[in-house]
């Protein structure tokens, strides 16, 4: 038996955190030979419910589940991590503007990427969840590429990742649903760009069942409902469950990391909030989300794909707010 | 690929039943090679809800799930159905005495067992989850004994249990932590009786990484906290988490039925409320949690165990218990 894989969630007693937790326990992450300990962090006010959830899951007596910490203290729940799913991020509240937003967050991103700079593993592997996801894994990125404040490692911002699985598979969910296909014999889907409304699903590249998906659908269902509804499928469950996406949302957390970790299907590819090398004209730095093929442990974006000139456009707009989000944060970045 | 397993869920839009279908459709029932179809059940009023939920769950684009079916009919929730997950009923209100609920309660799964011998695979297999749990699976096959109002099966009351694998987990967790083990190397716990405060957790046949348990701890210890403890461990979680145990009741549901249908570990046993034979000199018929194996998926009641006037009396207060219950509901059995 290896040594466990030590893995922290933060926002922990959240409804994603909850939904998340307890699927890892049991191996959904990493398989059935891999111990983990989940290192647990929330804010003080949340600690007596996370407690109540650490009661949870050592009441279901997981063969895996070989150590469990709660804390509020980043610096102990980041020790020695070899995964962090950082979901914890400050909601916007009533009349707060995106800037305050991001500055908010910016403020728990920063300290974390310096905490896991410091105290994770040297290879550790970071999703960051919490939104806006893809500005908070650059903020977070660049703190921990900056090395922490002692002796502390210099983390490659490959590290960083912002999750855009939920609306790569949201992406196929309503494409299956429309082509009457499984789930599962739908490839090479790709969202660009950013979690929020500007994201991409892009099917120039998709197959079902082994045909291309443009040849299935129609034109003006592809431009005119499937890219808003994809876009828009949040506020769609919120409306329907009277909660936001928890459930899904941990299980494309999985998605993200066990493909990072263990590798994509053969054929297949997955969209990844990495940070941009200027592949396909994107701005350097920023965390864009790239159709990105996993091997051996790392990721690779899939280069080559032809971009026509309405594809372009769109890619640019998604990449636009980017910029727009990375300028409002620049002095977390310096 | 053999073909998908049909799997009910009630009370599907609950918060034992989100935390169920997600882990159920990504394969932690039956492992990576089963197909599933989820088919769930709601009231009414709570179908919006579980639209909201079947959103999620096509969002996951789990590949194993084959077919997904919301539903407020009983009869369209059971059809085929080879695996039920009765989670839904009616919760204790204000002022309610525990023969309303009683009542309440066999006004839902009376007609569900009867469903489930007019729709439900031959060989279906029930776990009934929602409280008050022995008396609701008595309940329920008695229902089904008797077959549908058609041409419906008879079925075995042997394929109608109850859930005590929450209180055998939390047992393990708790004497887990008492002797610094990990809950794996904890063997033959028993839970006998009654999924309520009578419940008798009894340590005298299990092991701690191969040694007795009794040898282990204190005996002050095991009668006046752990016990107690183990008993009201629901409502400690209630106080910790502001929210009842959801996640830890779902995986300890799928521990049952994964167990029945796949077998238990080689040198242990698990606690599954069941129909009583008599053994253990238990009224047949009230559906009494015993320790049981399973094989070939069926379950055998572990026998010839020793049990002392202590244990015995225990036993017998938690059976008392179950007699009431079942008076109470006479007329619905008759």
């Amino acid at each position: 038996m290896t040594k466990p894989t030590r893995i922290v969630i933060t926002g922990a007693a959240g409804h994603i955190g909850y939904a998340l937790a307890f699927r890892i326990a049991y191996g959904d992450l990493l398989g059935p030979d891999q111990r983990v300990v989940l290192q647990l962090l929330e804010i003080e006010p949340a600690l007596k419910a996370l407690t109540g959830v650490c009661m949870e899951l050592s009441d279901c007596a997981f063969p895996l589940l070989d150590g469990l910490l709660a804390t509020a203290d980043p610096n102990e729940a980041f020790e020695g991590a070899d995964v962090c799913f950082l979901v914890g991020a400050r909601p916007r509240g009533p009349g707060m503007e995106r800037n305050d937003l991001l500055s908010a967050n910016g403020g728990i991103f920063g300290p974390q990427g310096r905490a896991i700079a410091e105290r994770a593993a040297k290879d550790v592997r970071v999703l960051v969840v919490g939104n806006p996801a893809n500005t908070n894994a650059l903020i977070a990125a660049t703190a921990a590429a900056r090395g922490g404040s002692g002796a502390g490692n210099r983390l490659d911002p490959r590290q960083f990742h912002a999750m855009t699985r939920l609306d790569h598979n949201r992406a196929i969910s309503l494409l299956a649903a429309n082509t009457k296909t499984p789930a599962r014999d739908i490839e090479k889907m790709t969202i660009w760009g950013n979690h929020s409304s500007t994201q991409f699903p892009d099917l120039a590249h998709c197959r079902v069942a082994g045909r291309p998906a443009l040849e299935l659908v129609d034109q003006a269902w592809y431009r005119n409902d499937y890219i808003p509804a994809v876009q828009k499928r949040g506020a769609a469950i919120i409306d329907a469950r009277g909660a936001s996406s928890a459930a899904s949302a941990a299980s494309s957390a999985i998605d993200h990391v066990r493909d990072w970790i263990l590798g994509t299907r053969d054929s297949d590819w997955v969209s990844m909030g990495v940070p941009s090398d200027g592949s396909y004209g994107i701005a350097p730095g920023v965390v864009y989300s790239y159709p990105c093929v996993c091997r051996n442990g790392d990721y690779e974006i899939v280069q080559g794909l032809p971009v026509d000139d309405w594809s372009r456009e769109k890619m640019d707009a998604t990449e636009r707010e980017l910029r727009e989000e990375r300028a409002a944060v620049e002095g977390l970045l310096s």
